[in-house]
Protein backbone atom coordinates (compact mmCIF):
# COMPACT_ATOMS: atom_id res chain seq x y z
CA UNK A 1 0.00 0.00 0.00
CA UNK A 2 -0.28 2.52 -1.86
CA UNK A 3 -0.55 0.56 -5.28
CA UNK A 4 -0.12 3.82 -8.35
CA UNK A 5 -0.77 3.06 -11.70
CA UNK A 6 0.47 6.18 -14.30
CA UNK A 7 -1.03 6.01 -17.37
CA UNK A 8 1.47 8.03 -20.05
CA UNK A 9 2.27 8.07 -23.76
CA UNK A 10 4.77 5.22 -24.75
CA UNK A 11 8.57 6.90 -25.01
CA UNK A 12 9.75 7.80 -21.60
CA UNK A 13 13.34 7.01 -21.40
CA UNK A 14 14.50 4.82 -18.68
CA UNK A 15 15.95 7.51 -16.98
CA UNK A 16 12.52 9.56 -16.91
CA UNK A 17 10.93 6.08 -15.48
CA UNK A 18 13.81 6.26 -12.80
CA UNK A 19 12.60 9.61 -11.86
CA UNK A 20 9.28 8.74 -11.98
CA UNK A 21 9.55 5.49 -9.67
CA UNK A 22 11.79 7.54 -6.94
CA UNK A 23 9.84 10.53 -6.95
CA UNK A 24 6.18 9.09 -6.22
CA UNK A 25 7.97 7.00 -4.00
CA UNK A 26 9.08 9.55 -1.82
CA UNK A 27 6.15 11.70 -2.02
CA UNK A 28 4.48 8.64 0.24
CA UNK A 29 7.81 8.16 2.40
CA UNK A 30 7.33 11.47 3.40
CA UNK A 31 3.89 10.95 4.93
CA UNK A 32 5.14 8.20 7.05
CA UNK A 33 4.48 5.01 4.67
CA UNK A 34 7.64 2.25 4.65
CA UNK A 35 9.13 3.02 0.83
CA UNK A 36 9.16 -0.80 0.46
CA UNK A 37 5.50 -0.75 0.38
CA UNK A 38 5.13 1.39 -2.18
CA UNK A 39 4.73 -0.54 -5.51
CA UNK A 40 4.57 1.87 -8.76
CA UNK A 41 3.06 0.58 -12.23
CA UNK A 42 4.06 2.43 -15.66
CA UNK A 43 1.66 1.71 -19.14
CA UNK A 44 3.17 3.08 -21.98
CA UNK A 45 0.02 4.04 -24.09
CA UNK A 46 0.63 4.46 -27.92
CA UNK A 47 -0.54 8.24 -28.72
CA UNK A 48 -3.03 6.75 -30.97
CA UNK A 49 -4.81 5.04 -28.57
CA UNK A 50 -5.38 8.02 -26.11
CA UNK A 51 -7.70 10.76 -26.93
CA UNK A 52 -8.57 14.06 -26.07
CA UNK A 53 -11.08 16.30 -26.70
CA UNK A 54 -12.33 13.54 -29.01
CA UNK A 55 -9.28 12.99 -31.02
CA UNK A 56 -6.32 11.05 -31.17
CA UNK A 57 -2.98 12.16 -29.43
CA UNK A 58 -0.77 11.22 -32.45
CA UNK A 59 -2.89 14.12 -34.50
CA UNK A 60 -4.15 16.77 -31.80
CA UNK A 61 -0.61 16.49 -30.09
CA UNK A 62 1.60 15.42 -33.05
CA UNK A 63 4.94 17.21 -32.15
CA UNK A 64 4.67 16.95 -28.08
CA UNK A 65 7.54 14.59 -26.83
CA UNK A 66 7.92 12.70 -24.03
CA UNK A 67 10.49 13.15 -21.38
CA UNK B 1 -12.82 14.56 -16.22
CA UNK B 2 -13.68 11.63 -17.12
CA UNK B 3 -11.41 9.61 -17.48
CA UNK B 4 -12.46 6.18 -19.74
CA UNK B 5 -10.08 3.30 -19.84
CA UNK B 6 -11.28 0.55 -22.60
CA UNK B 7 -9.64 -2.64 -22.52
CA UNK B 8 -10.38 -4.72 -25.86
CA UNK B 9 -8.71 -7.17 -27.60
CA UNK B 10 -5.91 -6.35 -29.73
CA UNK B 11 -6.27 -5.69 -33.70
CA UNK B 12 -8.62 -2.82 -34.04
CA UNK B 13 -7.76 -0.82 -37.20
CA UNK B 14 -6.61 2.89 -36.74
CA UNK B 15 -10.03 3.69 -37.50
CA UNK B 16 -12.03 1.88 -35.61
CA UNK B 17 -9.91 3.30 -33.01
CA UNK B 18 -10.69 6.55 -34.15
CA UNK B 19 -14.48 6.04 -34.27
CA UNK B 20 -14.10 4.81 -30.27
CA UNK B 21 -12.36 8.23 -29.09
CA UNK B 22 -14.89 10.52 -31.41
CA UNK B 23 -18.14 8.25 -30.01
CA UNK B 24 -17.49 7.71 -26.46
CA UNK B 25 -16.33 11.66 -26.19
CA UNK B 26 -19.63 12.31 -27.39
CA UNK B 27 -21.35 10.91 -25.42
CA UNK B 28 -20.06 13.23 -22.47
CA UNK B 29 -20.47 15.49 -24.50
CA UNK B 30 -24.16 15.50 -24.81
CA UNK B 31 -24.44 15.39 -21.13
CA UNK B 32 -23.02 18.69 -21.13
CA UNK B 33 -19.12 17.96 -20.60
CA UNK B 34 -16.97 20.08 -22.15
CA UNK B 35 -15.12 17.51 -24.89
CA UNK B 36 -11.79 18.90 -24.40
CA UNK B 37 -12.66 17.20 -20.67
CA UNK B 38 -13.13 13.97 -22.10
CA UNK B 39 -9.56 11.69 -21.90
CA UNK B 40 -9.97 8.48 -23.59
CA UNK B 41 -7.42 5.34 -23.17
CA UNK B 42 -7.82 2.53 -25.54
CA UNK B 43 -5.65 -0.66 -23.38
CA UNK B 44 -4.95 -3.38 -26.96
CA UNK B 45 -5.07 -6.92 -24.99
CA UNK B 46 -3.81 -10.15 -26.55
CA UNK B 47 -6.46 -12.41 -26.23
CA UNK B 48 -4.43 -15.04 -24.80
CA UNK B 49 -4.12 -12.80 -22.27
CA UNK B 50 -8.23 -12.65 -22.12
CA UNK B 51 -9.81 -14.80 -20.25
CA UNK B 52 -14.08 -15.86 -20.08
CA UNK B 53 -15.66 -18.83 -18.48
CA UNK B 54 -11.85 -20.25 -17.28
CA UNK B 55 -10.36 -20.53 -20.90
CA UNK B 56 -8.75 -18.13 -23.16
CA UNK B 57 -10.17 -15.75 -25.62
CA UNK B 58 -7.35 -17.08 -28.31
CA UNK B 59 -8.94 -20.61 -27.66
CA UNK B 60 -12.15 -19.75 -27.15
CA UNK B 61 -13.13 -17.48 -29.47
CA UNK B 62 -10.07 -17.95 -32.10
CA UNK B 63 -12.25 -17.67 -35.15
CA UNK B 64 -13.69 -14.06 -33.62
CA UNK B 65 -12.03 -10.91 -35.20
CA UNK B 66 -11.97 -6.77 -33.90
CA UNK B 67 -13.18 -4.12 -35.51
CA UNK C 1 -14.78 -7.72 -24.83
CA UNK C 2 -14.34 -5.12 -24.65
CA UNK C 3 -14.68 -3.76 -20.54
CA UNK C 4 -14.53 -0.08 -20.38
CA UNK C 5 -14.22 2.03 -17.22
CA UNK C 6 -15.28 5.41 -16.98
CA UNK C 7 -13.96 7.77 -13.62
CA UNK C 8 -16.07 10.69 -13.21
CA UNK C 9 -16.73 13.09 -10.49
CA UNK C 10 -19.35 11.54 -7.74
CA UNK C 11 -22.43 12.84 -8.64
CA UNK C 12 -23.67 12.04 -12.32
CA UNK C 13 -27.59 11.25 -11.84
CA UNK C 14 -29.08 7.85 -12.70
CA UNK C 15 -30.62 9.09 -15.67
CA UNK C 16 -26.99 10.21 -16.96
CA UNK C 17 -25.65 7.13 -16.05
CA UNK C 18 -28.18 5.26 -18.01
CA UNK C 19 -27.47 7.71 -20.78
CA UNK C 20 -23.18 6.68 -20.32
CA UNK C 21 -24.43 3.06 -20.30
CA UNK C 22 -26.40 3.32 -23.61
CA UNK C 23 -24.25 5.46 -25.63
CA UNK C 24 -20.90 4.26 -24.89
CA UNK C 25 -22.33 0.58 -25.74
CA UNK C 26 -23.81 1.82 -28.99
CA UNK C 27 -20.52 3.20 -30.34
CA UNK C 28 -19.00 -0.23 -30.03
CA UNK C 29 -22.36 -2.11 -31.41
CA UNK C 30 -21.77 0.49 -34.43
CA UNK C 31 -18.49 -1.02 -34.61
CA UNK C 32 -20.01 -4.47 -35.09
CA UNK C 33 -19.48 -5.63 -31.35
CA UNK C 34 -22.56 -7.77 -30.16
CA UNK C 35 -23.85 -5.59 -27.08
CA UNK C 36 -24.17 -8.12 -24.95
CA UNK C 37 -20.06 -8.41 -24.70
CA UNK C 38 -19.68 -4.69 -23.57
CA UNK C 39 -19.40 -4.41 -20.38
CA UNK C 40 -19.01 -0.78 -18.69
CA UNK C 41 -18.26 0.04 -14.81
CA UNK C 42 -18.77 3.71 -13.43
CA UNK C 43 -16.92 5.07 -10.87
CA UNK C 44 -17.56 7.83 -9.42
CA UNK C 45 -14.89 9.71 -7.50
CA UNK C 46 -15.11 12.42 -4.85
CA UNK C 47 -14.07 15.63 -6.59
CA UNK C 48 -11.58 15.86 -3.04
CA UNK C 49 -10.38 13.04 -4.52
CA UNK C 50 -9.12 13.85 -8.50
CA UNK C 51 -6.20 16.72 -8.61
CA UNK C 52 -6.00 18.57 -11.67
CA UNK C 53 -2.49 20.55 -12.07
CA UNK C 54 -1.86 20.14 -8.54
CA UNK C 55 -4.86 20.81 -7.03
CA UNK C 56 -7.70 18.67 -5.52
CA UNK C 57 -10.93 19.38 -8.61
CA UNK C 58 -12.96 20.32 -5.09
CA UNK C 59 -11.23 23.33 -4.44
CA UNK C 60 -9.67 24.12 -8.33
CA UNK C 61 -13.81 23.26 -9.83
CA UNK C 62 -15.75 24.22 -7.14
CA UNK C 63 -18.18 25.39 -8.90
CA UNK C 64 -18.88 23.24 -11.61
CA UNK C 65 -21.51 20.27 -11.77
CA UNK C 66 -21.77 17.26 -12.50
CA UNK C 67 -24.68 16.00 -15.10
CA UNK D 1 -1.35 13.18 -19.83
CA UNK D 2 -0.23 11.54 -17.36
CA UNK D 3 -3.38 9.95 -15.99
CA UNK D 4 -2.21 8.56 -12.29
CA UNK D 5 -4.40 5.78 -10.55
CA UNK D 6 -3.28 6.17 -6.49
CA UNK D 7 -4.84 2.90 -4.70
CA UNK D 8 -4.93 3.37 -0.72
CA UNK D 9 -6.45 2.29 1.85
CA UNK D 10 -9.03 4.35 3.09
CA UNK D 11 -8.19 7.26 5.27
CA UNK D 12 -5.91 9.62 4.56
CA UNK D 13 -6.67 13.34 5.60
CA UNK D 14 -7.65 15.96 3.42
CA UNK D 15 -4.61 16.85 3.88
CA UNK D 16 -2.55 13.93 3.15
CA UNK D 17 -4.60 13.78 0.37
CA UNK D 18 -3.19 17.49 -0.96
CA UNK D 19 0.02 16.53 -0.62
CA UNK D 20 0.20 13.33 -2.56
CA UNK D 21 -2.21 15.90 -5.47
CA UNK D 22 1.25 18.29 -5.15
CA UNK D 23 4.00 15.57 -4.87
CA UNK D 24 3.05 13.53 -7.71
CA UNK D 25 2.69 16.06 -9.93
CA UNK D 26 5.79 17.68 -9.25
CA UNK D 27 7.49 14.70 -10.34
CA UNK D 28 6.23 15.35 -13.31
CA UNK D 29 6.38 19.07 -13.53
CA UNK D 30 10.11 18.37 -13.07
CA UNK D 31 10.36 16.49 -15.97
CA UNK D 32 9.01 18.89 -18.16
CA UNK D 33 5.42 18.21 -18.61
CA UNK D 34 2.70 21.20 -17.82
CA UNK D 35 1.22 20.72 -14.47
CA UNK D 36 -2.00 20.93 -15.78
CA UNK D 37 -2.29 17.94 -17.69
CA UNK D 38 -1.51 15.74 -14.63
CA UNK D 39 -4.51 14.51 -13.52
CA UNK D 40 -4.31 12.10 -10.82
CA UNK D 41 -7.21 9.89 -9.17
CA UNK D 42 -7.41 8.51 -5.22
CA UNK D 43 -8.87 5.45 -4.55
CA UNK D 44 -9.51 4.88 -1.29
CA UNK D 45 -10.00 1.07 -0.32
CA UNK D 46 -11.28 -0.47 2.35
CA UNK D 47 -8.97 -2.32 4.49
CA UNK D 48 -11.31 -5.62 4.23
CA UNK D 49 -11.13 -5.17 0.25
CA UNK D 50 -7.64 -5.25 0.18
CA UNK D 51 -5.57 -8.36 0.24
CA UNK D 52 -1.49 -8.97 1.34
CA UNK D 53 -0.51 -12.91 1.11
CA UNK D 54 -3.90 -14.65 1.20
CA UNK D 55 -5.35 -12.17 4.20
CA UNK D 56 -7.02 -8.69 4.53
CA UNK D 57 -5.09 -6.01 5.42
CA UNK D 58 -8.03 -5.37 7.88
CA UNK D 59 -6.91 -8.62 9.60
CA UNK D 60 -2.73 -8.55 9.43
CA UNK D 61 -2.42 -5.18 9.38
CA UNK D 62 -4.99 -4.03 11.91
CA UNK D 63 -2.73 -1.99 13.82
CA UNK D 64 -1.32 0.09 10.79
CA UNK D 65 -2.94 3.82 10.36
CA UNK D 66 -3.06 5.82 6.99
CA UNK D 67 -1.33 9.48 7.15
CA UNK E 1 3.96 -8.68 -7.99
CA UNK E 2 1.41 -9.75 -9.50
CA UNK E 3 -1.35 -7.41 -8.16
CA UNK E 4 -4.62 -7.94 -8.88
CA UNK E 5 -7.96 -5.62 -8.99
CA UNK E 6 -10.96 -7.32 -8.85
CA UNK E 7 -14.24 -5.39 -9.86
CA UNK E 8 -17.39 -7.33 -8.99
CA UNK E 9 -21.50 -6.31 -7.73
CA UNK E 10 -21.45 -4.36 -4.58
CA UNK E 11 -22.60 -6.84 -1.34
CA UNK E 12 -20.08 -9.03 -1.48
CA UNK E 13 -20.11 -10.79 2.36
CA UNK E 14 -16.98 -10.58 4.63
CA UNK E 15 -16.58 -13.72 4.38
CA UNK E 16 -16.95 -14.17 0.56
CA UNK E 17 -14.20 -11.78 0.38
CA UNK E 18 -12.08 -13.41 2.38
CA UNK E 19 -12.31 -16.54 0.04
CA UNK E 20 -11.73 -15.01 -2.52
CA UNK E 21 -8.79 -13.35 -0.88
CA UNK E 22 -7.34 -16.86 0.02
CA UNK E 23 -7.86 -18.43 -3.26
CA UNK E 24 -6.65 -15.82 -5.48
CA UNK E 25 -3.39 -15.71 -4.17
CA UNK E 26 -2.94 -19.55 -3.98
CA UNK E 27 -3.41 -19.95 -7.76
CA UNK E 28 -0.26 -17.47 -8.08
CA UNK E 29 1.45 -19.43 -4.99
CA UNK E 30 0.63 -22.80 -6.68
CA UNK E 31 2.83 -21.40 -9.49
CA UNK E 32 5.91 -20.68 -7.08
CA UNK E 33 5.11 -16.80 -6.21
CA UNK E 34 5.87 -16.00 -2.83
CA UNK E 35 2.26 -15.13 -1.45
CA UNK E 36 3.17 -12.20 0.79
CA UNK E 37 3.78 -10.48 -2.76
CA UNK E 38 0.35 -11.09 -3.86
CA UNK E 39 -1.74 -7.93 -3.72
CA UNK E 40 -5.24 -7.98 -4.08
CA UNK E 41 -7.71 -4.79 -4.41
CA UNK E 42 -11.62 -5.90 -4.46
CA UNK E 43 -13.55 -2.55 -6.18
CA UNK E 44 -17.44 -3.15 -5.18
CA UNK E 45 -19.56 -1.59 -7.56
CA UNK E 46 -23.07 -0.04 -7.38
CA UNK E 47 -25.10 -2.78 -9.49
CA UNK E 48 -27.04 0.69 -11.17
CA UNK E 49 -22.99 1.99 -12.09
CA UNK E 50 -22.11 -1.38 -14.23
CA UNK E 51 -23.74 -1.80 -17.60
CA UNK E 52 -24.04 -4.75 -19.81
CA UNK E 53 -25.50 -4.84 -23.13
CA UNK E 54 -26.25 -1.32 -22.81
CA UNK E 55 -28.26 -1.44 -19.50
CA UNK E 56 -27.62 -0.97 -15.96
CA UNK E 57 -27.40 -4.40 -14.31
CA UNK E 58 -29.67 -2.66 -11.32
CA UNK E 59 -32.05 -2.84 -14.17
CA UNK E 60 -31.20 -5.85 -16.54
CA UNK E 61 -29.96 -8.28 -13.69
CA UNK E 62 -32.16 -7.14 -10.57
CA UNK E 63 -32.99 -10.53 -9.15
CA UNK E 64 -28.98 -11.69 -8.65
CA UNK E 65 -27.38 -11.77 -5.36
CA UNK E 66 -24.03 -11.23 -4.91
CA UNK E 67 -22.36 -14.28 -2.64
CA UNK F 1 -18.98 -9.85 -13.21
CA UNK F 2 -16.43 -10.16 -12.22
CA UNK F 3 -13.82 -8.45 -13.74
CA UNK F 4 -10.39 -9.14 -12.86
CA UNK F 5 -7.63 -7.58 -14.03
CA UNK F 6 -4.18 -9.06 -13.31
CA UNK F 7 -0.80 -7.26 -13.52
CA UNK F 8 2.56 -8.71 -13.47
CA UNK F 9 5.84 -8.74 -15.04
CA UNK F 10 6.46 -10.06 -18.59
CA UNK F 11 7.38 -13.51 -19.29
CA UNK F 12 4.45 -15.86 -18.29
CA UNK F 13 4.31 -18.57 -20.45
CA UNK F 14 1.50 -19.86 -21.94
CA UNK F 15 0.59 -22.41 -19.35
CA UNK F 16 1.41 -20.44 -16.35
CA UNK F 17 -1.35 -17.26 -18.33
CA UNK F 18 -3.27 -20.42 -18.86
CA UNK F 19 -3.44 -21.81 -15.14
CA UNK F 20 -4.00 -18.57 -13.13
CA UNK F 21 -7.26 -18.13 -15.91
CA UNK F 22 -8.42 -21.41 -15.06
CA UNK F 23 -7.71 -20.69 -11.30
CA UNK F 24 -9.21 -17.24 -10.57
CA UNK F 25 -12.15 -18.48 -12.31
CA UNK F 26 -12.47 -21.32 -10.52
CA UNK F 27 -12.16 -19.04 -6.96
CA UNK F 28 -15.62 -17.22 -8.27
CA UNK F 29 -17.47 -20.37 -9.30
CA UNK F 30 -16.86 -22.09 -6.13
CA UNK F 31 -18.70 -19.24 -4.73
CA UNK F 32 -21.83 -19.68 -7.02
CA UNK F 33 -20.64 -17.34 -9.56
CA UNK F 34 -20.92 -18.50 -13.15
CA UNK F 35 -18.18 -19.53 -14.69
CA UNK F 36 -18.99 -17.49 -17.94
CA UNK F 37 -19.68 -14.46 -16.24
CA UNK F 38 -16.03 -14.42 -14.66
CA UNK F 39 -13.64 -11.74 -17.13
CA UNK F 40 -9.83 -12.06 -16.30
CA UNK F 41 -7.49 -9.41 -18.12
CA UNK F 42 -3.51 -10.31 -18.30
CA UNK F 43 -1.37 -6.93 -18.42
CA UNK F 44 2.23 -7.98 -18.50
CA UNK F 45 4.25 -5.15 -17.30
CA UNK F 46 7.87 -5.20 -18.29
CA UNK F 47 10.22 -5.19 -14.96
CA UNK F 48 11.74 -1.37 -15.66
CA UNK F 49 8.19 -0.23 -15.41
CA UNK F 50 7.61 -1.44 -12.21
CA UNK F 51 8.41 0.50 -9.21
CA UNK F 52 9.03 -1.43 -5.38
CA UNK F 53 10.65 0.66 -2.79
CA UNK F 54 12.07 3.48 -5.12
CA UNK F 55 13.52 1.24 -7.83
CA UNK F 56 12.63 -0.23 -10.83
CA UNK F 57 12.16 -4.14 -10.66
CA UNK F 58 14.75 -4.63 -13.42
CA UNK F 59 17.22 -3.61 -11.14
CA UNK F 60 16.06 -4.76 -7.45
CA UNK F 61 14.75 -8.24 -8.59
CA UNK F 62 17.06 -8.48 -11.72
CA UNK F 63 17.20 -12.62 -11.15
CA UNK F 64 13.80 -12.91 -10.25
CA UNK F 65 11.64 -14.88 -12.62
CA UNK F 66 8.31 -15.02 -13.74
CA UNK F 67 7.06 -18.73 -13.90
Amino acid sequence: MPVVHIYAWKGFTEQAKKKVIEGVTKVFAELGIPKEAVEIIIHEIPKENWGIGGEPASIKFKDIRTP
